[in-house]
């Protein structure tokens, strides 16, 4: 009874259309999934505990941030909310048009100043709740990168840094699923929001809004496999309820990353999926924020 | 367009029946999510940080310990895995019978040594995975309440700590959702385990397995409202897409709990509930370690 053959047909689609879930992958985490094994069995897995610094502890040990990740079942989306717990200074990556007002309700409770609302990139998959928040929230600014052709109050490029308090986000252009894709990494490098460049075991498709397989595979080996083994990876989406990654663990036993460039573009190139149902409403909704059809 | 509008029938039900999501209860966090605001505007929610001790970093700072949460999708379940980044000794709890293959390719890739599967209380809603993965990993050990009526290797009491490396969770015993329910809070009492107990802004039903509103609200109050606020709550489900929560904003925000003890039971006393649809099959599997129907 292997979790795949549970995903109701609009998430698999969606992790079709994503991830590397297919044949076309033979060390794909599908067939991972679907090997049974015990200990003591050989296995081209190898344990990551091979290098110990693989591991990451549960979390990294900066002080003073507040951290949520939250979940938004439609799409399947991970929003994140980041604040100084001193200043209540906050940011918040990919927030839904859906959950806002679970989102405004905790930031709230919490009693922060959300700054930013940021998007990683201009979602094919679900509205964003940026522009709706701003109506919401007197002060609050959207960020998205200047690439990717969507109107904001910051567009944010390589380098560019969003501070919440004492603390920063820096932004990592990582195109290829996208042209405005990126990646968002806290100061001390503990955190990457990898958006859909970098999923956990997987990676974001490349055949629609300009993507470039050859781009995504850069993007993620010289901008994401950069930082420090421990970072830990939070993606946009997760279609196997996994919440967290490492750079370390997709550096290892990503099976699409760990190919060469050639075997990873010829992948790409041959996924053949169906295009994303909600795609036509989505961008251009997110072109102005979220609010197109608001 | 409220999240709560969006989820599922079956969510919805099951987030019904361990919830208080309705009308019955005025400050309950349904109310807060329907509740459109403005900064700056009076409202009967007082941001927490009124008292910053109420915060919580990120992660709580334990270090050598690899933490993750994993969801499954049907029954909305959270399954923990924790694990001595040293030894590599590792405990999961509430693990699912779906997820099995996830978790277990997990496990090997971070070349871990899965010690104890232990399960919070005898779920009505989902069969655990804790027999088939004792079938495939050798040494493994399955753990659950004395109270339970259910079969396991290990029969938790009171005090009872479950090791693993350096780490170890001790056992609460927090009846009135079911009489074998407990609470496992990590050595640090910087992470606690409250399985259908203490849900994030709600809690579970006590309508049926032996279930007892009086029971639940001295359990909560008197086991885990007596931990730091500080100390991070991880609940078996969310129907909303939150994943953690604390003691301090439980104490503060839960709609139910914050009540008297007489509120309390009127309110869950009179939910008046449907059955959960799997629990005649849930149950008499969980019963031998979800090896019934297997």
């Amino acid at each position: 009874m292997c979790s795949i053959s549970r995903v109701k047909p609009v998430h698999r689609a969606l992790a079709l259309s994503l991830r590397l879930r297919t044949n076309l992958d033979g060390s794909s985490s599908a067939a991972a999934l679907s090997r049974r094994f015990s200990p003591g069995l050989s296995s081209s897995v190898q344990p990551l505990w091979v290098s110990s610094r693989f591991y990451c502890a549960r979390m990294a040990m900066t002080d003073g941030l507040l951290f949520r990740q939250l979940f938004e079942e439609a799409s399947w989306t991970y929003t994140y909310l980041l604040a100084d717990t001193d200043t209540k200074e906050a940011v918040i990556i990919d927030p839904v048009l859906e959950t806002i007002d679970r989102d405004l309700t905790l930031i709230k409770e919490l009693g922060l100043n959300l700054k930013v609302a940021v998007n990683t990139h201009c979602h094919a998959d679900h509205i964003t709740s940026t522009g709706l928040m701003k109506k919401r929230l007197a002060g609050l600014k959207s960020a998205i990168s200047k690439f990717s052709g969507a109107s904001a109050d910051i567009h944010l490029k390589e380098g560019d840094k969003i501070t919440f308090g004492r603390h920063f986000l820096s932004v990592r252009e990582t195109p290829g699923h996208t042209d405005g894709c990126t990646t968002l990494v806290t100061g001390d490098q503990s955190m990457a929001f990898t958006g859909d460049a970098l999923l956990i075991r997987g990676c974001g498709r490349t055949d629609f809004q300009q993507g470039c397989a050859k781009k995504l595979y850069q993007s993620i080996h010289e901008k994401i496999f950069t930082l420090p083994d421990h970072c830990l990876v939070y993606p946009a989406h997760d279609y196997l309820g996994q919440t967290v990654s490492t750079v370390g663990e997709e550096r290892k036993f990503n099976p699409r990353l760990t190919k060469s460039l050639e075997e990873f573009v010829e992948i790409m190139n041959n996924l053949n999926l169906p295009k994303p149902h909600k795609i036509d409403i989505s961008v251009p909704a997110n072109l102005v924020c979220g609010l197109h059809h608001v």
